[in-house]
């Protein structure tokens, strides 16, 4: 799927209140960092405005970083049902960003997101944190929301070129 | 609230394969017919192109009538976790669409919908469908999803003046 050519990965971790973005490069087997950083929401707007700054903030980010696909975390059954709807609302608009911007979104496992960086399926986030640190080291420190949106563009990588995160 | 200017309410019944929507117009304890439809989404196409036919087929809706406010349906702990992940996305997107408009949104609890138009919060589907009729004979006959997004909007009505739609 890569071809020659360098491929550029937005990685998502949707929430309400906050939404991780992190852009990687895939160039053969080596990925390099380009961007990150975490959308914010003021829990104190109306819910409607919350989702248009997720969405202008996500409009902005791929106008300005130009991914070629998007990579995001399916969702599991492992939350309240309050929490599924609010997570569902804001990963509504993180896909939305995704399919008026033409691009193709990868889904990928949770655990497959953290086998794939640390050999394990049942690692810590910390430890997940560290890993993305060790693969992507200009990127500096990286706040979790943003860390954990690189991880699953590590990740969504990895299935790119098979092996490449492994 | 309306003041003495005719409102423009547009009632929304959300869902990732069919989202309902629904024009009335509120004029002291007047209820008017606009326009009602139902946007389809095919489930052959992957999410992110579903959210942005929902999305576009909603800016559409919402440039045509030109609604001053939004109602919609709260939504309870009543379904399974991945059935709440797809309306949390497919609401996401519709709650998007007001705030992208400016548009305040009235949540309304699906008991009081079905209060307002029938009398009681125990009512039958059909009961409610049977009251949009009665209320919006200029209507005609109704898809179901599109009933209900009338329903929500007369019901936010309702509050809006109360006693209007009791």
């Amino acid at each position: 799927m890569t071809g020659g050519r360098p491929v550029r990965l937005l990685g998502l971790d949707p929430g309400l209140a906050q939404t991780g973005w992190g852009v990687i490069l895939v160039e053969g087997a080596r990925l390099g960092h380009v961007a990150h950083g975490v959308l914010a929401t003021l829990t104190t707007d109306p819910l409607p405005q919350r989702l248009a700054t997720l969405h202008c903030g996500l409009a902005d980010v791929i106008a300005q970083h130009a991914p070629d696909a998007v990579a995001i975390e399916e969702v599991f059954q492992n939350r309240n049902p309050q929490s599924t709807l609010k997570l569902g609302e804001a990963r509504g608009v993180a896909l939305l960003a995704a399919g008026l911007a033409g691009l193709v979104v990868h889904e990928v496992a949770a655990r497959f997101v953290k086998k794939a960086l640390t050999g394990t399926g049942a690692a810590e986030k910390t430890q997940v944190a560290y890993m993305v640190q060790r693969l992507l080291p200009a990127a500096g420190a990286v706040a979790a929301d943003a860390a954990d949106a690189l991880a699953v563009a590590i990740a969504a990588a990895g299935t790119l070129r098979p092996g490449l995160a492994a």
